[in-house]
Order: C-alpha cells, then structure tokens, then sequence
C-alpha cells in the first residue's frame, strides 16, 4: 500500500477491508438507512461513497477514545449550527436514538443548541427530529 | 411580573432571580473566567450580560432532562462548525474539562467534528484546545 | 422563583406570565402565522415552544430602545445571510410587512443584503419574498 | 452617466448596456436555464434581476485573467461551502458542464470539497449533481 | 459602453463615474475609515477596489427605496450572522452611527440578533462595537 | 489491516504508508510551511495531525481526475466562503501559487468569489493573500 496508485484504487485490499469496516459501523450505528445512503451514491460518486464509509465510519466513527453517544452529542451540535443538513441528520437523528439517546435528551439538546446557533437553526433540527420520531413510531411500509 | 414592563426591567425581582441563579450555575462550570465575560459586558450590553447569565446559563443549562457533560459535547460540536467563536470555545472547552471531559476526549471529538465540518474548523478548534490546555498547565499569573 | 427547580417549571407562575406575554407580543405582529409555529412546537418539544415565546418574542422583541421596524430589518439581515431559514423567513417577512415595512423595501433590503452576503442567500430569500407577498394577494382558503 | 439618478436607473442606457452584456454571457453559459433566473425575478425584484445580469455576470463573469472553467471551480467550491444554494448550485453545475468540466471533475471536485467544508455539505452538492446530469442524460419535455 | 472590453476597464469613463460616485458615498456615510478600505485594495485587487466603490456603495448603497438607516440595520444583522467579519463590521458600525442610530439602538440590535444567531455572533459583534464606541470617544492621535 | 484495532493504530504499516505519501503530497505543494501544520498538532492531537496528511493529503489529494490547479481553485472558493479559515487559507494561497496559479489569477478568483458569498468574505481573504504575497516577496530572515 505504499504506492500512491494503490492508495487511490478504492477497491485495493486494504482499502477494501477499511471500506468494509466503515460499512460494519454504519450498519450497526444507522441499520439500513446508513447503507441507503452509501447505495445511493454508488453510481454518481462511487470514491465519495467509499470515503464516507471507509474514512468518516471505519477510521474515525469507532476510534477509541471517545463513546457513540458522545460523538452522536457532537454531530448534532454541528449538524444543527450548519443548517441545511436535513438527510445528514435524520441518519444521525436516527443514530443517536440507536446508541440510546433518548428523544427527551434530543429535544433538550436541541433547545441547548439555539442560545449558540439562535433559535431559527434549531427550530429547523427540531422539525426534522419529528419526522424521525413520527417514523419510527410509523414505520413506512416496505 | 405580568406586565411587560417588569420583565423588560433587567433588575426586577424575577430577573434577578433569573440572573442569580444563572451567574450561580456559570460561575460553578466555568469559575472566574464565565464571570469575567458577564462583568466585560456591564458598560457595553447589560441587558445582553443579563440574558447571557438570566437566560443561557439560568433557564437553559441546568435544565433537567440532559447532563452537563453531553451539553458541553453539543456545545462544542455547535462552536466548532461555527467558526470564529474562539473567545466562547475558550470558555466551553474550560466547562468542558471542568465537568469531567478528559483533553483526549475532546480531541477526539474535534477530530470526530472534522468529518462533518471540515478540517479547517477542527483544526482552528484545535489550536484553540490547545491554549486552554496550556493555560492549565500553566496558569498565568493573577 | 428564587430556586432552580420553579425556574425550570415553564408553567410556573412567573414562567407562565413570561410566555403568555410573548404570545400576545408574537399574535399581535404575526397573527396566526406566529400561534401556528409555537403550537407545532407542543408536541415535540414544549420547552423549545416555552422558550421562543416566553425569550424571543417575550423577553426581547418588544424591549423598549430598539423599535418593531428595526428589528425586523435586523432580522432579515440574520435569516437572509444564514441561509436555510425558509420557515423561518416566511414568519419574519409577514411580521416586516405587519409592522409597515413595505413590499419595496423588502425587496430592495435583499438585494442589499446580496452585497454582503452574495447573490445566492439574496436570491433564495427573494424567493420566500415572492411567496409571502403572493399568499397575501391570494390567502389560501381556510 | 455622473449623475446618481441615472446611475441607479437600471433602463438608463449605460446600464441597459451592461445588462445586455451579463445576459448575453449568461445565455452563453446556461442557456435558457439561466435566463430563467433573470425572468423569474421581473416581477418581484427588478432591481435584483438586472444587477444579477448586469454586475455578476456582465461585469465581473468574462473579466479577463481567470477563465470560465477555473471560475465555475471557485463558484462550486463556494456554493458547496455555503449550503442551502440548490438552485444557484444548478445553475451553475450546468454552467460547469458547459465550459466543459466533466462529470468526473465535478464529482471530484465536490469529493475533495468534502475535506475542507465537511461530508454533509459535499453529499448535498452531489445529489443536485446527480439531478442536473440526469436531466441532461434525460431532459424534460418541453 | 456597449462593448464588454470598455465594460472590464474600471478606468472607462462609465466605470469612473460609476466609482467617483460610490466613493462620494463612502466618504458620506464613513469618512476616512471608508475611504482607507479602498485605499488599500489599490496595491492588491485594484479590480475589488473598484466593485467595492462602483457596485457596493454607488451602484447600491444610496439607491432610492430603502433610507440608509434601514440598509444599515440589514448589514448589521448580515454582518452579526457572518461572524469572522470585523473590519467590515467597524466600518458599518461607524456609518450606523454616522446615519443617525444611537450605540443603545445598535447593543439592542444585538441583543436582538442573538435571538436569531445564537449568542456567540452577538457576543462578537458586541465586543466589536465597544472598540467602536471607544475610539469614538477618544479617537487615536493622527 | 481488516481489524479496526489495527485501522485505528496511527502507527500501523497500512496507515503509517499512508501518512508518508500524505507528507510527501504536503511537502511538495506547500514545502515547509504545510509540514509545519503538521508538526505543530503532534502534541496535541496526533490524531488528527494523522488524518490531516494520511486523508487529507494521502488519500485525496493527488487522486487522480483533478488537476491540483482545479483543485486549489476549489480549495479557494470554500475557504474563502467558510470565513475564519486564515491559518489555512495561508497555506492553500501558497499551495495555489505552487501548482501556478498566478497573483493576479488569485485576485481574479477572490473578486469572483465576492459575487457568491458577499464583498466581506472576498475583502477578508484579499487581505490574507497580500500577507502572504508580500512574505514570499520578502521571506522572514529564517
């Protein structure tokens, strides 16, 4: 793996095995909507589908030195504060009730979030967090 | 309190109620540096140092239904992907080690951060990470 | 109200005269537009809901020192640049239109705002413009 | 044209002549797609309309020293950067295709766009990406 | 002016007269401040210089439509929400001043904005204004 | 390299190999000062220092399908929309005059960026270009 073609074929075996890894932990964390999304970019931007599951999920998402419900904190601090993210949090949203936030400790970081990003961005996270609360109470018939 | 002129009056009973209790809280997460932020507002913005200790700190950060530590993950996911907030991430990352956060817990969440904002917020937080955990080891003179 | 726990009651006495005077201050600039957006707040997050009323709309909107016209230019300022506020867009565009900010300057405080924050967040807020002002020739049936 | 009245009288002939020109660019890079834009504003905000024709593209988009294809590269890399800018991010995607980027490129770009400004921002801009080369693969019915 | 070359000279006449007016207008509303901004483009982005004067403040600024204490409450909020904006925020405090609104409008400006900004960017801007507000009061020797 | 023990130990051979190639990306493009970045985290975040080179630089870099020109044209656009980024917008100025971009392709770019994310974010960025166009002019004695 020390040369840089192989560090850029994204089927290379070590890329390949980080890849799976990432797709292991998003399998766990999201279920099926987390491979959803990988899936959907299989035809459009098949190296961005790759990094995210084999750089945001296999190499960093399970590292050590950090629990998935701190980082599910985390991310929806971020998501919230850049707006705009809708598809990003509701996997996330979704994620955070996996790892056993509550939908109480949702809300009420949502609430935490306005005083930094004001109200307007966290009205927005609040909205989509029903529409995950609703669905999973509802689920889509598949 | 019923009528808008008292709680528009930032030194009613109420208010400053509100305002006690907060300062209290901020002055329990964050010691003297939070109050020095509240005391550097009094000449410029009273009535903002009023809603940053009556409001942020009073109504919200003790609320019951999240703990101090996940509040201080949200915060600092928020603050990071915002961007140019190092005088508020200089507190936060205070609070943050002050309720229990270890320094590789929130690198690593600055690391996690990354993923979702980018490097260069995570780094920026990271330089500033890096002042505070100086300033600790090192305390400046008073 | 001097301790925490009736602070965080939002239907304590004082909490609940903090909020019923946002809500008059919220019907009286934005009608039924404004009740509609903290009645959707009550199932999924009834804090967030206390909070922009009781804060936004009761603590500050109607402070003396800064009149109804100004913060809403103020306003629009802040939704226009952070982009992906269209819900909260269309409540604030209606308030600018009750409190007597005509449709032109409106329209020429966008393309103001493109100035300082580009073409694309003055085009898209443009857009929610056109909305607000079209449902007012033609109100939807009820 | 030293006179302010006719400076910001957009049907002065100075400014007829610089709208004319943005508009004859922008037909040239996007065709009637962005044309579409300019029209589509007529009514709500003329003002904005001509100063999209007449400054971003008449006065600033064909400026010698930077060529088309390196100034759609810096206009993706905003628009991803910024979010919430669908339909400019359209426009523009087009735009790219037009002064003849690939789609290669583009995915490419938003990849690597991925690092700077985070993987949310950089999935969003790939799913209008998708939209914008399926059409082209595919365009409605006119 | 007709043609796009005399359209790209910013030392066309038309550009001249377009530009002696903008900076007419930045004298007006800031005074030396204003004027130093464009100076000292001149070495690095002539062509930004330019734009600044001809289209932010001549083509723009003192359009008819909008009064220049309403265009300076818009840019406040912008700027607020931006964040990471301060020399362009000094400048637009000083003509918020300039124009007639009072500091005790311009920190209740703020205050209002940390309601739909979060209180970080209202925080900055604040800190911002005082800066502002005490080179007012003792100007630094010449 | 297919267990996550060994994809999260920085210093396995897979991500060791990695890195390298990410440092020698880094090196080429920006000499000393990008390794400098580098360094500067390995106190306190050599995790992140890791990713920076090893993903950053190592994995997406120099892939194969854009130019570092392009690459460096989009770099530009998102820094320069993100806002607060100097640190690394000093370091992709270099870079882009690396690769070969020109000053004045530079300047050319920051004013086009203007158009798209407002006058502020092109003046901030035009004045970390002139810093670091003045110190390759004139290098710090070393």
């Amino acid at each position: 793996m020390t040369n840089p073609a192989s560090q850029h074929d994204i089927n290379s075996p070590g890329n390949l095995a980080r890849r799976r890894h990432g797709q292991s932990v998003l399998s766990e964390i999201d279920g099926q909507q987390g491979e959803a999304v990988i899936d959907s970019l299989a035809d459009i931007n098949p190296a961005l589908a790759h990094h995210v599951a084999a750089f945001a999920f296999g190499d960093i998402y399970d590292r050590p030195g950090l629990d998935a419900r701190s980082r599910q904190l985390v991310t929806l601090g971020v998501l919230t504060a850049l707006g705009g993210c809708q598809p990003q949090l509701r996997v996330h949203l979704g994620a955070a009730l996996n790892v056993g936030i509550s939908r109480e400790e949702i809300t009420e970081a949502l609430l935490h979030a306005a005083v930094y990003c004001g109200f307007p961005r966290a009205l927005n996270a609040t909205f989509t967090a029903r529409e995950v609360f609703t669905e999973r109470d509802d689920p889509p018939a598949s």
